[in-house]
């Protein structure tokens, strides 16, 4: 029934508000402000939407945007993954896939599913979409660390090494988004703000 | 030339990364919070995703998402408009058609050009995606001041009369959800959150 779907829809609308208060590690460009998700998911949409033509396999936008606006939903129950953080492994754990059912299953049925396979391919970073999507996760807080004279690199004193190792993933979206962002790295060791 | 090209793009993501700081009046939901054009973006973007079959028209999903997505990037510079501000009027100003101009002519050319036609389109609501967009722009704040006991409508002395006149164009992108909209805004007089 159209009504009932409707306000199953204005509910998600509302519980997913939550993604606007859950603070990333990283700050935004040029300033000691933390980002939030929902900012974040914004500028992965239009960092998408703008390298597309690097992807190094054709990819449907349209999905990729669907993976990026909705990539953190879950971090809404089960809170922010730091990148660097060596204790927690970010890679689908059970409590994300609670929060995925919890979130995703607001919505009505055919809605849901389609949701959580999005969020689940994503997750699985097999296909071209999601690893195009991936890089544009993982370029946003390099671009954000160099401007920020080595940001969370400093904060957290994670080095050239680790960096290269969690980032070169960029390459399986992009080999020239990649190129590029290795020189930035390597500049970035040059201006002292990455450590070698 | 991909590199140049590529340079351009950057610093585009990076010069959209002010829309963070732009404040919307409108506050987060169940908040005194304010919003931000980036989370608001964010927001109107799965608010499209999960309203589209509700639009009086078929639409192409993948351009609403950019209509909404880029919508208020000219805010950066022309600032935020309110909706019930009696004094300036929204439509297109000079001020906007410098900012789509200046921020989107970072990005090459072809690209910049697409973006400035999206943006005017929004801006014309002639077509049947910019009026399904501009009817998610509408309703968001509606929601968000249901959920904080009247918000702006309250705070800035709103009467029913001038909501209901000013977000009624929800009606032209879609009938099903400005019959919600109706519903809740008389609801909200009989709260008391709305004054008629
Ligand atoms: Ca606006």
């Amino acid at each position: 029934m159209q009504t009932e779907d409707l306000l199953k829809q204005i509910a998600f609308i509302k519980e997913i508000d939550k993604l606007k208060y859950i603070q990333r590690k990283t700050k935004l460009f040029n300033s000691d402000r933390n980002e939030n998700d929902a900012e974040h998911s914004w500028h992965l949409a239009l960092m998408s939407l703008v390298l597309v033509q690097y992807s190094n396999a054709p990819v449907d936008i349209l999905k990729v945007l669907k993976m990026v606006l909705i990539h953190d939903i879950v971090e809404i129950d089960a809170g922010d993954t730091f990148l660097y953080d060596t204790k927690k492994n970010h890679v689908n754990t059970e409590e994300e896939k609670k929060a995925a059912e919890r979130i995703f299953g607001l919505l009505p049925q055919a809605q849901a599913e389609e949701f959580i396979a999005i969020w689940e391919e994503f997750e699985m970073a097999e296909t071209a979409e999601a690893k195009f999507a991936r890089s544009m996760d993982r370029l946003e807080p390099i671009l954000q660390n160099a401007s920020n004279r080595g940001g969370t690199w400093r904060e957290f004193n994670v080095g050239f090494d680790v960096v290269y190792e969690k980032t070169q993933v960029i390459e399986n979206g992009s080999t020239s988004i990649w190129d590029f962002t290795e020189a930035l790295l390597n500049k970035s060791v040059e201006e002292g703000i990455l450590r070698k």
